[in-house]
């Protein structure tokens, strides 16, 4: 029997774009390939496609597997899928690898025009402005005027909100799940010890280590470590690691001692091995340089004035890399203008890392706003009566 | 016109100890020298003297300078001293440099004597246990057999936890300042994401670096760094650096863009300059080690039943690195035993690097506590009646 709520095999798409892309920073990219994947069917009327973003480490490969492989599942495969709550058999849904990324989209390790060399660390910084207009881009070939909704979590919500200041008329809905408007100095504070410590390993090679036929593994499990501490809850940690060790006892050594350890440790071996060094610096300036209100004084209801959207803004009570503090700043700026925003505080454990786990009260919220998303589309399920 | 609570001019002294030094681990330091400094007079009794123990980057100088250079300060120069909270003119104090640091005691850059050469990664492990039973002997020297107080902040409160456990009758008061009974599985992760930046700097060769003439400096900075950010509250770093920029505008490149990152380079970088990155491995060590309810089936209660001394321990609110509920578990525990124990949670906003600073509140609770201690011992100002 068929998994029926599984999207089941996938593949990706790629489009090339020829127009130079002109970028917040004042570079322009002179042309680029954007990958992209696309679920379940754009209606007659093309208001049913929802654009999916995407955070950090993660790519277009939203939902679904590549051959019969269940390793290879989807990011936000729990999210999207038919049935589940951004459910495919109503809404046409779309992944787009951003660039700058190591998964398909033009990036570093590309090969740059003007030299005859892959761009390294010459790839132009990006911005998340950049990236939503190399997205609305990829929504103008697909036909797609508007969305119904434009949703990302984390990095991927920062996208959204993006879009609805962007692009006002583009987007019916915007969700904006365990998100901030801005990193604070903490925030920038551990991007900067992770861009350190990719920027310091010699096997950098100032960017260029892809001629030198090495990658700065150790700088990137040391960047993804750190990381990775911030995407859990000090609780959650407590709660499955404790100080736990991993033979009994002490060692008295610099090997491994304590659980936590190997779990860490294996966390960045594993991303080092995959990850593009020049992918991890560029995503990360992008975080830190996101603050929509920057060009209104600081202020984020200024900055939010001309959307046009309506918003599901979602939290998590453990999440203390983008706090629900965050997250209310971005309410509290969205009701200033009388905009219509649903917000829903989930109180969970897992910390950042919430806004990609099975919640049954989060994955609720989105159901339901999905679900009257499609009432209020007038899409019904693939087989429904409209 | 002299500074009347300032020390002045201060120098270290050292003592050597041939009976070997059994270890936690089992391994055992034939013989070793402890670098020390005293402030004050021993009474004629030997009743009041204050041992201070360092936390992970300080060391024996704690008040006075060396010499006329006031950037010499001693690290807890505003709590020690004549007229301050611990007054050098009523006690007599004492701070030595743990085993195993980079400040003249015995570590890892001393030649070990089975081999000829620098112990490098070869120094035994240590603990906190192992530290305080060092510091019992350089006791023995002095000739004081119990101290008025054992105090010290973070790690070093851990030492003067472990000596009312240790050394029950050897201490009247038992001070501990911002710390914990153990490091949580968060903890624990930040100090082996630092010890994995040291581990894997091809410069740190094994611990051998010393005999390659270079220093593991990459390593060493982006652990300061990430040391760093655990010192300082989440809102202390915003209201001190939020995100202003270096430049006035975003530079779009791997550079200094934000305050915050100039100045977490900057003292990473001076911090690599002096720092030994043997001796940051093996202290993150004893942090992760110490936990005196591990023999007692995680029972601090337990642990602490042996206790005799009576208590004041402090913590800070946005202490995030070891918080309030690390001190509130090592009260009760004590309240638990009916130790005579004082707590105070001081309202501050700097986080950990609290313990280090002028709060008004801080400062006097323990200058009333000191002054209580004086009463109870019997010891006056120097020149005042008893």
């Amino acid at each position: 029997m068929n998994d029926m709520t599984s999207l089941g095999i996938v593949s990706p798409q790629s489009m090339f774009f020829a127009e130079p892309l002109p970028l917040q920073s004042g570079a322009q990219i002179a042309d680029y390939t954007l990958v992209y994947e696309t679920y379940g069917t754009l209606n007659a009327d093309r208001s049913n496609a929802v654009l999916v973003c995407h955070a950090l480490n993660a790519s277009h490969h939203v939902a679904g597997t590549y051959g019969d492989d269940k390793g290879t599942k989807g990011w936000w495969d729990n999210m999207v899928g038919p049935g589940k709550p951004l459910d495919t058999n109503r809404f046409f849904v779309i992944g787009v690898n951003n660039l700058g990324s190591c998964f398909g989209s033009t990036g570093p390790m590309h090969t740059n025009p003007a030299t005859g060399k892959p761009y390294g660390a010459h790839f132009p910084v990006i911005t998340v402005e950049d990236w939503v207009q190399a997205q609305a881009r990829l929504a103008d070939r697909l036909g797609i005027e508007q969305f119904a909704a434009v949703m990302g979590g984390s990095l991927g919500g920062m996208q959204a909100l993006s879009w609805s200041i962007q692009f006002p008329e583009r987007l019916r809905h915007c969700l904006v799940i365990a998100s901030t408007p801005k990193l604070t100095a903490q925030n920038i504070a551990f991007d900067d010890v992770a861009r350190q410590a990719i920027l310091t390993d010699p096997q950098y090679h100032g960017g260029d280590f892809y001629e030198h036929g090495v990658v700065p593994k150790n700088g990137l499990r040391v960047a993804r470590m750190l990381g990775h501490i911030t995407y859990l809850s000090d609780d959650d940690m407590a709660a499955k690691f404790g100080r736990d060790l991993r033979s009994g006892s002490y060692q008295f050594g610099y090997g491994i001692d304590f659980e936590i350890e190997s779990y860490l440790r294996y966390q960045g071996d594993k991303f080092s091995e995959y990850f593009d060094a020049n992918t991890y610096l560029l995503i990360t300036k992008a975080l830190d340089y996101f603050d929509p209100a920057r060009d209104f004084g600081g202020n984020l209801s200024k900055a939010l004035e001309g959307t046009r959207a309506k918003f599901l803004v979602v939290s998590f009570s453990t999440d203390w890399r983008f706090a629900p503090e965050r997250s209310r700043e971005i309410v509290e700026a969205l009701v200033d203008n009388q905009r219509i925003v649903t917000y829903a505080e989930i109180d969970a454990p897992h910390g950042h890392d919430a806004f990609l786990l099975d919640d049954v009260r989060y994955m609720n919220v989105v159901r339901s706003y999905f679900d009257r998303m499609a009432l209020e589309i007038g899409v019904t399920k693939a087989g429904e009566a409209a």
